[in-house]
C-alpha cells in the first residue's frame, strides 16, 4: 500500500529526472498540457505528424495520447507512436476525451486499445463508462449527470475499474468530484479538488499529461504515478481556488493559479492535505 | 425593443441551461474560445475533422464557425456541421475572420453563406465591408483604418447591415469601438469596451463564441443573444482594464482579467454600465 | 556598432509602424506568439494552409517560420510563403525548433535553408549546433546539457555563428543563458534573462516572433532587430521574475508577467538594464 510519503517521492523523483514527455494531444489545451508537464518537472515535446511520431517517441520517457479534436492523421500518428513506445518499454497514458461523442472517436479508441499496451487509461465517468459498456454519451466532453462518481456508487466504480484494468492490463482512473485509481487487484479513492476545475477547459487533459510526466519519472509504477498526479491536481485546485478567492479573480485567474500551484507543489507539505484511502 | 433587464435574462437563462456549444475555430485562439464559452455558462466542444463534425453538431445547442487559419479539411467540416445544424434547427454563428485576406477565405465564406442558414454573422468593419461589397482588405485580420465604425458613419452602417441581414436572413454585427447589431428591421448600437482589447489576440473570436453560447441558451432569439454578448464583452473589457491598471499589469494580465470578468458578470449589475440605444 | 539607444529606437519604430507579421508556427505556442507580436507593437496574422500562405505573406511586413510540431502541409506552406517573401523583399525569421529530433524536421530545415533567403535564424544551442554540424540531438526541443553556451565557450560560439552567417547570408542567433547574435562580420553577446524562462513553454518561440516583429518595423536591419528582441525578452524575463516572486506566483503567473513586461517595455528605461557587449 502506498503511503503519502511514497507519493511525495514520486513527485520528487520526477523533478530530479526531468523526463521527456511526448504528448499527441488536442489543439484546445495543448499549451496548458505543455506547461503542466513543465510544472511537474518534465520536458514536453509534441509531434502529431505520422512523419515523425515514432522517432520522437523513441527518445521520450513517456507518451501521452489524448483523443480530443482528433483527425485521421493524428490517430495514425498515435498508433505509430504507441507501438514504438511498446517496443521501447516506454509507459503510455491514454485519455479518451469525448469518446462517446462520435463513431470516429469510438473506432479510434478501439484501435488504440486493441493495438497498444497502455499503462494508464484516465477519463471522466462518462468516458470510462463508454469504454466499459459501449454506451454512447450525448453530453459532449463532460461527464453526463447520471455518470458522476458519488459516495454512494464508489464500490460499484471500484469493481468496474478493476474489471477494466484486468481486461486491458492497465491502471484505470476515473476523475471527478471523487477520483478512483485501480489496477486489477488494488484501488485508491481520492477526494480532493474544487468544482471550479470544471469551469475551465483542460483540467482533465492536464491531469493526464501530469500522469504521463510522473510515469516518465517513475517507470514501472503507473499506479503510484496516477495516484500522485490525482492528488497533486486535486490539492492544487483547492489551493488555486483559495488564492483566487482572496483576490476576487474569476475562472481565467483560476487556470493560472492551478498551474502555478502544480509548479510549486514540491516546496510544500501537500501530502498532509490529501484525502485518500486504499480499498 | 429589448430592455437591459431582458439582456440580463439572456445571460441568466444561458447559465441555467448550460448549452453545449460546438465551435470549429482557429488554433490561435481556440483555448480562449473554449474558456469564454465556459465563462458564459456553456460547455464547449471542438471537433474540426469532417469525420465527426456532423455527429458532434447534432448533439449541440449552438454551432460557431470561425474562418481564422482555415484549411480545406476544416472548411469541409464547417459545411457538414452547418448543414446538420440547419437540419436540427441549431443556431449557427459565423465569424468571417480575415475574409478579405485571401481568395481561399473569400471562396470559403461564399460557400458557407451560400449553403448554410446563419443566425448571426459577426466581424469587424473590414470583414463586414468585404462581405457587403466584395472589397479586398490588405490589412490582415484587423479592421483597416478607413473601415472603422465612428459616430459619424453609424447611420450608414445601420443601413448597410440591415441590407445584409435582409439578404442573408441573419442578424449581422459589426464590432469595434462602436458595435452595431442589426436584423432586417431592427438595430442596436453599443458603445462599451476598451482599446486594450485590440492589444490581445482573440477579442473578436471570443465575442463570436460568446454569441454562440447565448444563442445556445436562448434559441430563437439571436438578436438578443448578439446584443447581450456585445454588452457583456464590452463591459468586461472596461472592468478588466480598471483591474489591470490598478495592479500595473500589461496586455497578458488584461486577457486573463477579461475572461475573469465574463465569468463573474452574472453576479453584478452590469446592465447599468451599458451604453446602448435602439434605432 | 549599435548603442543601447539605437535598440530603443528599434522598439519605438516598430510601435509607430505597427507591422503586419505573418507567422507559420506550431499549435503549442501559437497563442503566445500572436500575443507577443501584439505586445511588441505588431499585428499578427497566421495562415498555415498552402492554399493561402503566399497571398497572406504578400501583404505582410515580416514572415516568421517555426518548425515546431510540423506537418507536410505546413512545410509546403512555409516554402510557398518564404519564396513569396523573398520575391517581395519581406524579411524572414526561421526558428528550427527541435530540428535534431527527427529526419522529417532535418529534411524540412534543409529545404527551407536551401530555397529561402533568411534574414534571421534563431535557435537554442542544440538546434544551432545541429544546423552547423549535422549532429542529431536526443533531448527533445530543449538544448542538451553539452550544448549550453557558457562564458567559457563564447568565443567558439561566435566563430561558429559567424561562419554560419557567412554560409547562409543571415543573422544567426543562439539563445540561452547567454545569447549570441552574429552576422558574417559582427557579433553581440547578451547576458540577461532568468532561468524560469525554461520552466514555461514558448520562451524561444516568442523570442523568434518578437524578432520578426522588430524586423517588420525595421526592414533592412535584422541584426539590430535580433539584438533588440533578445534584450527586450531577457529584461522582460528578469522583470517578470521579480514581479512573480513578490506575489508568490508560479510558472503560469511568470508566463503572464513575461508578456506583460514586453507590452510595457517602451515606457521604461530598459536599455539601462542591458548586459551586452560587441565583440
Amino acid at each position: 500500500m502506498l503511503m503519502s510519503n511514497d507519493l511525495s517521492a514520486v513527485v520528487q523523483r520526477t523533478i530530479e529526472k526531468g523526463p521527456l514527455v511526448h504528448a499527441i494531444t488536442n489543439s484546445i489545451t495543448i499549451n496548458d498540457c505543455a506547461n503542466i508537464i513543465l510544472a511537474g518537472g518534465g520536458r514536453p515535446t509534441m509531434a502529431e505528424s505520422p512523419e515523425e511520431a515514432e522517432e520522437i517517441t523513441a527518445c521520450a520517457d513517456a507518451l501521452v495520447l489524448n483523443l480530443g479534436n482528433p483527425s485521421p492523421e493524428k490517430i495514425k500518428a498515435m498508433l505509430l507512436a504507441g507501438r514504438e513506445a511498446n517496443r521501447q518499454g516506454i509507459p503510455v497514458v491514454f485519455d479518451p476525451v469525448g469518446v462517446g461523442a462520435s463513431r470516429f472517436r469510438m473506432k479510434a479508441a478501439a484501435d488504440l486499445l486493441g493495438n497498444i499496451r497502455l499503462s494508464i487509461i484516465r477519463g471522466n465517468a462518462s468516458e470510462l463508462r463508454y469504454l466499459a459498456q459501449g454506451q454512447k454519451s450525448t453530453s459532449g466532453v463532460d461527464a453526463g449527470k447520471d455518470d458522476r462518481v458519488t459516495e454512494q456508487n464508489l464500490s460499484e466504480w471500484i469493481t468496474q475499474l478493476q474489471g477494466l484494468s484486468a481486461r486491458w492490463g492497465a491502471v484505470t482512473v476515473v476523475s471527478g468530484e471523487w477520483d478512483v485509481v485501480a489496477d486489477a487487484s488494488h484501488s485508491c479513492i481520492l477526494h480532493n479538488g474544487h468544482s471550479m476545475m470544471r469551469k475551465i477547459t483542460g483540467s482533465g487533459c492536464m491531469l493526464s499529461a501530469l500522469m504521463g510526466t510522473y510515469c516518465g519519472g517513475n517507470p514501472g509504477d503507473p499506479f503510484a504515478a496516477a495516484v500522485a498526479a490525482s492528488g497533486v491536481m486535486g490539492i492544487s485546485g483547492e489551493r488555486a481556488y483559495r488564492n483566487v478567492q482572496k483576490q476576487g479573480g474569476g475562472t481565467s485567474s483560476f487556470r493560472i493559479a492551478l498551474i502555478d500551484a502544480v509548479s510549486q507543489i514540491q516546496d510544500t507539505h501537500w501530502e498532509e492535505e490529501l484525502h485518500f484511502a486504499y480499498r
